[in-house]
């Protein structure tokens, strides 16, 4: 028995074609090396044919694509793999004993096990990253839709636990919307800065030069050489590197910082949606709330509660990154390197899942009117207090207005006391519209159509 | 394309019959189902017929011990669970259906799938922390064998990465193994704590005392549900619960600390092992360092760099368990619980895999003794400077002692101007001794006796 | 201006004689220093008047007090300590120059910062241990009596934020106990075993070898420099270290555990009543709940949402001192135990402040009898429907029960529909029984009085 | 006795001028109330005169400073906040009580606490962030320079603490430069990105949109409101505020992420430097570097020290920034938000500080080419072994390759017996070029060539 995880501890589930099994990693670090291969022949060290035969040997798919159908096995890798440090090294003998003799010595030229991995995992978070745009993209299409449905829909706003003034439900899917499209920006820059790794042993591509030299002489070598990153980076679809970057990890925690920032923004729209269910509020519902066999009453905001596990862990997994990525020391680090793998796995898992699962419980959400103004009018009208008291106290006196809410704090009718007083002092004040708290929503329609005239943005 | 871990990026591996891979888990779970099973036969409220059906129809092994060859699929029960949050439900499910009709009231009677989860967790925590233990014994026998044999072996000892004063290889190793002693006793508390969880929907069993009602009628049903927990508990060799802990998660972030404390301890190891074999040090050196091909001289310090690894990783888990402990609300979270079981296993794999390499490194540990000589050597005598200074300082004045060491620090000899100024002093110093390293360890050697007398503790 | 923290951004406040604020920690600094010298009185290698001199000039209380009236500015220090890396260094020279000359050389002889800094911070940290149990025990106190008062006040659970089954308002209280008893057994473990440190320049104790032989001579410095340890951590009434541990940071990491487990037992208080007092809840107020000029009718759980906050930062602070711990290299390391100081302060008072703000709030508690049982009521009696499931399953069949609950879970009288249904059986229910919420509490009252047997545990 | 930290337990200081301190804090408090008023008086709904004598009586100093001179103490207000949970309250009263009788309802008119604290710590955080920024702009230039003078000086290039091919130190200035570069404009992005904060009670601006109706009537007064933001953003020097933030905290997660990065980044420097500073490497040496009264042999890298405690504690810090805004909840969150303070204020010193350490200790830094010399020959030419591999293997047969490298790692002359072989085999190969370190370098020049070409950025 080795070390499997095949979900069954998985909360928040990626779901099909997951961009982060070993699988999907496999075919990366495979495509990694195949792309290798073809920069080489494309800068003129390699013979051409080399490009075909391995291309064709593991599945090439094209500059992004992870290859498939390569028939290399990801746990006997991962076997190999243990007991050297790395899965590179026991692949690269393994792609060597499938292609030719005269095709082997282009495989792996010159490279280091962390420009395969690294590139590898880069093109793997490429793809997970575009993966939890559409996502999304789906959030925020629906979450726009909400925000336009349910303008100018007046519900208390909550601080601190407390009824406080009146909002509206748009406003609260427009706020919702800003963090995901904050994070949808975000996320855009971190993937489309993420870089492919080419440095050899040490950051300096010595043996590179020394192998163009071979073939090309000592005068194009360097500059066939220096070709090579950006060949190599265009072959993966990833961005060309300023300079290896085997200590200086800013791809890895500037992903990683916008991937829990995307799971911070699903976090927020789980924490209302599983409140705002509670038995008492009931003012939202999960379209498919799981249910219990037990006690079928209960309508659970399950996918709430997975992407909350998810806000909760998410944080801890790109601070892992940021601690790696400052202990890095020498031209390659004593274990800092290491630890990134799994954590930027996890992380990618967690911002695929959770996202995935908010654009299921968005685009299933019910919302309950009738729940809603039943709970606008829970304090008897004490939701426009800040309204009544700025506009009373001028005309009634501060202390005046303060006795009236704290006699309605203390369970008499806020709108009689406030009518009395009204009237006892002959003032000129509309009443009705004072207390209606549709009248006291400020700018929140604004703020939602500004919102709505930016529309679903689109992929990057 | 599922989920799927399979070791590819695990860079520190825990290795055969891997106690927490999802196959474990699910022994576990399994197991718990059939303890539970047990428990309400033993307190006579099912037949005893159920237990013997149950027990024999999923591989029950004894207390303690996950079921086996129970032939339930673990990656077909993670799809299952994926979809309603966990795999408890589609287990008791699939349990029910392969035993006879008349047992099937008899698995999961009364419990929540809280119960069953946390349950087997515990379960797989208590068995990964006796192999964790069981790599520390070894790791404490083999520093208790390197303290003694290097007990008087004199080496520079290093503060802030320079050489401060003499220290001994054998009172480095008396360290290590204090941390590691202390790392044991703790993980020894936490793991003897583990307790069952069984509370029911909310922690009051009230389904056991009704489920117990309809056998023994609603005199002995209270007696026989308040010694179901204990029972059940002792089923699977788990500490008895003094209450239901849904929500006061002590069991869990207590085990937590005490993992991270044992990859601490391992760290320190493997910080300065990477440190005392870099390439001009050269103290020690693992026994199997990873080769290169590319560069054959090096003897890279594999081991540590993977403990080293699972060191930056380890404390961002074990926060992770208290984010989720801290957050713990209502009687049963909304999202907290969740959060720790992909946190607590990797943690659990984590220790094992640093204890495991912990183990081989220590036992491999190369240490030469010339290089350590060499080394000493290396301040030209400063490395006793701060003895000098105290000897002499009183015979030649402080200042002339200042003038000899910052000489000396300039690259004369250290030695010569000793032996210059105290012989023009006239003073009756013993000047070899005043120089020989070996004289200035202090109780370097009484410390590690004391280490030595306690021996290797037994497992708890 | 230099750096300043008067408490203007610290909502977790800790109060009057506050004992980490930076007074208290200079006043254990020179405490340490006058208690090495006694300790080298006490073992008989400096005359007995340095101590009684050292003693006098710094304001010396006794074994464990800090030292009070030393007249030493601590932002002098502190600006003196920035230049050279710690405040010890300046503190040796400042307490040096003011006693006699022939004093001067038993003010820190021998002895490292670390000596004096790790011990000061234990004599911090055990003292803060002491007024953190102290506010434990008034929870504990308070809570015992409240689960007392309401053993038998039935409430609706909740879990996933959804009404459950009946629970009480007692047991809400014992698990709330449970958790606190834990975190004070922890932090008296952990309080306990804090360690006076010393070592020297590099945990061999050489320079006090060196400095006993030359008052006593070879013969007896060793024995004399042996019992130093445990003499100077009488003084400080701290535990006496089996080793130096400069490098072994168990004493530090467990009590940040301890702390961390304190503020996770108070969060989980402070998540129950932020909740349950929110608006449309109302079970719980807190005694002093903030008000809010502008919307008077607010409750604001401010002390919960301070508790709170301490607990989302509480175990990234632990974790930090673990990042730490694992990462000591050498004999003293080059960035680790810096990191230590002021993460173990924060955390130090977080946990004084939280389990403060604790103790307010719960002795201020509000419990709404009438609140709870509204809500208790506010699923029309499908908080019984699991007990209901079970009893009426095997009289009517389970799916014309399935078939009443969803009913119901529609908006139809619940209790009608059952009755009507048990009517149209024959069968013999006592529906009144069934559907009394108070009927199906299971084993709370017992756990209660488990919990109240124990009743309050002593301060250790 | 209150709480204080003075800087006694500060490894890390920050210096003169201390942007975070209490003052500096209280200055952007006053600051954010003054832009408030006289945001109002912009917008046309306040009386000009309000502005001017509010602006006069706390000492308004222009757009984007703090206050000075505005008399408020720091450490009552602190005294006063903790009481109701923030320093805004008492600020206000305090404010009003200042000024006339007539302006007083122009001090937070329609603005909550979380508008004026929110937009305070914006103004620290830009104004810490330019400070950072001039550190960094330091930095650079010295690396700039460093880069250039040591364009083509080899040296051993390590990896996983082993020599493993040449390098140039130029190559490692760059590699430095290239995390200062991007952590520089990463902070840059945040730091422009810093919004001001104006919401009202729950984010509608209600009450906003009431006080401008009272002066300038219905019609007008929607159009005054919706202007506010911007106003009082442009008076604070901060980005207008797409839409209150109150619970989409990106603003602060993204700075905090920003000023991680750059901690990370100065963190790989001080590992770099406090490794090859240690006793017997010795390549660099800080310009500085702490000695040690009792061992004054050593070169403490303290710098590197206290950069490297600030690089363990930064991502903790960072995460607990994430963990409050990802269960930000409600229209204000109930514990998250006040997280935010302390930590923010924590990570924004430990940048500064971590960044002007890394300033000196660039600025003084040493290089000692006799030592990098002395370890690039340690392995007796092994260095370019992966070289000599893949010129000799074509000529001599790999396994010969193979024996010669194993002899010469086992000690023998690697020159000697590379000469030996190549001799015997008759082949004509340039042995001098073959074993020259500095003809191995790849393209190390070139690398730095380009991070040369770029120059110091500007600040933006």
């Amino acid at each position: 028995m080795s070390e499997r995880d095949l979900g069954l501890l998985a909360p928040v589930t990626v779901g099909f074609d997951d961009p982060v099994a070993d699988e999907a990693v496999l075919g990366a670090l495979v495509a990694a090396e195949v792309a290798l291969t073809r920069a080489w022949c494309t800068v003129g060290v390699a013979p051409a044919a080399a490009a075909d035969a391995v291309s064709a040997a593991f599945g090439w798919r094209g500059a992004g694509e992870p290859c498939a159908g390569h028939g290399i096995d990801p746990a006997a890798l991962a076997a190999a793999g243990a007991s050297v440090g790395n899965p590179v090294i026991p692949l690269v003998g393994t792609m060597r004993e499938r292609v030719a003799v005269e095709h082997r010595p282009w495989i792996h030229p010159a490279a280091t096990s962390q420009d395969v991995l690294d590139s590898a995992l880069m093109l793997v978070a490429r793809r997970s990253a575009e993966a939890i745009d559409a996502h999304l993209v789906d959030v925020e299409a629906t979450l726009v839709a909400i925000a336009a449905a349910h303008r100018d829909s007046v519900a208390a706003a909550r601080t601190l636990g407390q009824h406080a003034v009146p909002t509206t439900v748009g406003l609260r899917a427009a706020t919702w919307l800003a963090g995901v499209r904050r994070a949808r920006r975000r996320l855009a820059d971190a993937a489309g800065a993420l870089p492919a790794q080419l440095g050899g042993a040490a950051g300096t591509l010595a043996a590179s030069v020394e192998t163009a030299t071979r073939t090309r002489g000592p005068r194009d070598a360097l500059a066939a050489a220096e070709a090579l990153p950006a060949t190599f980076a265009a072959e993966l679809a990833l961005a060309t590197p300023d300079a290896p970057w085997h200590t200086t990890r800013w791809p890895v925690t500037e992903l990683g910082d916008a991937l829990v920032q995307a799971v911070d923004a699903a976090g927020v729209v789980a924490a209302d949606v599983a409140t705002l269910s509670r038995t008492e509020i009931g003012e939202l519902a999960e379209g498919a709330p799981a249910g219990s066999s037990a006690m079928p009453h209960k309508r659970n905001p399950a996918a709430s509660v997975l992407i909350r596990s998810a806000a909760i862990r998410a944080p801890h997994l790109a601070a892992t990154l940021h601690t790696a990525a400052a202990l890095a020391v020498d031209e390659r680090p004593d274990g800092a390197w290491h630890a990134e793998w799994p954590a930027l796995r996890e992380l990618l898992r967690l911002a695929l899942g959770a996202t995935g699962t908010l654009s299921r419980l968005i685009a299933g959400l019910t919302i309950d009117d009738a729940a809603i103004a039943r709970n606008l009018g829970a304090t008897g009208g004490l939701i426009v207090s800040e309204r009544v008291s700025a506009v009373l106290a001028p005309v009634l006196g501060a202390d005046a207005v303060a006795r009236i809410i704290a006699r309605a704090a203390g369970g008499e009718s806020f709108e009689g006391l406030v009518r009395e007083a009204v009237s006892a002092s002959g003032a000129d004040v509309d009443i009705d519209d004072l207390l209606e708290p549709a009248r006291y929503t400020g700018l929140a329609g604004r703020i939602v159509d500004r919102s709505l005239d930016i529309g679903v943005e689109e992929p990057s």
